[in-house]
């Protein structure tokens, strides 16, 4: 049998928990597992360093006395009902920026719906060069490769659906309505809560891969934030008053996302139009929008097929594709 | 002195070159390079591999008999009269492909102007996923990375801007106008002579970096041409009836190209455009574009300041910014 030392641990974690506080010895794992007592050996200790809490004593083995708390390829698989996202994970403790990490795999030629998900980033990304705090354990910092045969000016439309299933999934879990503040940011009442990052590797008219990075702020406090940011960043837990599963929201999130993402890909952005239309932050509110060197003001009108911010300015409608949105 | 062979075996290339027939002994020329008499060795056997013809005779040293048909980085330089463009250059023998190599080293932090050439590519890379066949030391292929403070919706302007450079170095050369194909091809007689391929690595409101691939047929006669592109492609030799330096030619391009980009970044697509106008093969002409899934067929009437191709079709006018012409 041709298996993984990472398959191994997700079965040995399975079986463990199936046991409870009994003690289960090596060579019943081992036989059980069909792998050898080393290997079982190899796999309790790369578990205890993801600070799997496993005790053992001599003769009669192992026994789990605490899951710790990590967002694991293996428990993300078990519930997840998709056909491509996630399929294939990475799963990191600690990494620079998941977008770079996703960026380098489809290079490699990762398929698509492939996930990479870290506990901490080092290196978070924002857009326009900026940062993304990202602290150990309490959010989701992740990025998924999709290989979409659409051309580079309709990726817009990917980020305004991965923001879209995002407020989706933050509504089923907690019931509270998330806006998507175009074209990129998640808010509760205001504040920013996720934010996405769309990184394109194209030709003019065709796109290689594109890279979805999603941060999610969920379980931190208001002492968990950075001075900088407290005024303008929230989480989940600030809004409800308790934790929540990062694991749950993190398959609702990815089931949503990728029903969405298919019907973009056949049907456009518009069957999605007015859901995106009724989360929207901005419209119906006067904004200007920085776009490089060129700044437009007017009252933000739409969000048209493309995912372009439709905006009524005194010369006529504009359409953005992009920029930093300012609500006046 | 902290030198790398490199640098040794451009000087010592100049050294031999200075002393035409004359044989120059290792110790000599060591003490005038200022290097150990070993570096002089390595030296040798380093141009040996890249072609050089090295006598070397006991008691006398050595001298230059012959140097290769190869485009070599310090024979680029000598010329080179670029603020940027050619300031860093990866040259290689065979490579998979130049752009591929841009890629990764724009990631690496590779600095704008930085030229990747190579003698053969084994995986020269057409649009669309497409192959460019880049056979040993008959043309030019090779890449440039840029990074322009422009957003991606802009990029389609550069594809244009280095066309019309490769145009403005063959006209200067040969003499012989070569018409751009817009967005990406550069055309003798109707038949492809070079082409442009631009990669992109960006968000959606900005570039973070670009990879200009330049592919130019120079010294192919009918017969290195495959079956497949008999009919299609041709070379500036096919064309003037003899070789041509394709030293010069490159050095031509880069300080032509160098100069467009600039004034490009600063002032946009229209101080070229009349001049793109001028040269483009496809104005005037009844075409259909086919671009993703679209298709649309009308008079191409004009190349706008994002660097468009602007169609008059039976419903009005439309902008296209990439895509498959096809001249009816």
């Amino acid at each position: 049998m041709n298996r993984t030392l990472q398959t191994v641990e997700e079965e040995l974690v399975g079986l463990l928990q199936k046991h409870g506080d009994t003690f289960l010895n090596t060579k019943d794992i081992s036989l059980k597992l069909g792998v050898h007592p080393y290997t079982v050996y190899q796999a309790v200790r790369e578990l205890r360093r993801w600070e799997f809490q496993i005790q053992s004593e001599r003769g009669k083995g192992y026994r789990l006395v605490e899951s710790p708390n990590l967002i694991l390829p293996a428990e993300i698989k078990k519930n997840l009902k998709t056909k491509i996202f996630g399929k294939k994970i990475y799963s990191y403790r600690k990494v620079g920026s998941t977008n770079m990490l996703g960026f380098r795999l489809a290079e490699t030629k990762a398929e698509e719906g492939t996930l990479i998900v870290a506990e901490e980033q080092t290196k978070g990304k924002g857009r326009m060069g900026r940062s993304w705090y990202s602290p150990p354990q309490l959010g989701l910092w992740m990025s998924l490769i999709l290989r979409p045969d659409i051309p580079p000016f309709k990726a817009p439309g990917l980020s305004i659906c991965a923001g879209l299933a995002l407020a989706l999934a933050i509504k089923e879990m907690t019931g509270i309505e998330a806006k998507i503040k175009w074209p990129n940011d998640c808010l509760i009442d205001g504040n920013k809560v996720g934010g996405i990052l769309l990184e394109l590797s194209a030709e003019l008219d065709r796109i290689n891969f594109v890279i979805v990075g999603i941060g999610v702020n969920v379980n931190h406090s208001e002492k968990d934030f950075p001075k900088d940011l407290a005024s303008t960043a929230t989480s989940i837990k600030i809004k409800v008053g308790h934790n929540i599963s990062r694991l749950s929201l993190l398959t609702s999130f990815l089931e949503k996302f990728e029903r969405i993402y298919l019907d973009f890909k056949k049907n456009g952005l518009s069957p999605q139009r007015e859901m995106i239309k009724s989360f929207s932050s901005l419209l119906g509110e006067k904004v200007t929008v920085k776009f490089g060197k060129e700044k437009i003001e007017g009252m933000a009108e739409d969000i048209d097929d493309n995912g372009s911010l439709v905006i009524r300015t005194k010369k006529g409608e504009k359409m953005v594709t992009a920029g930093e949105v300012t609500v006046l």
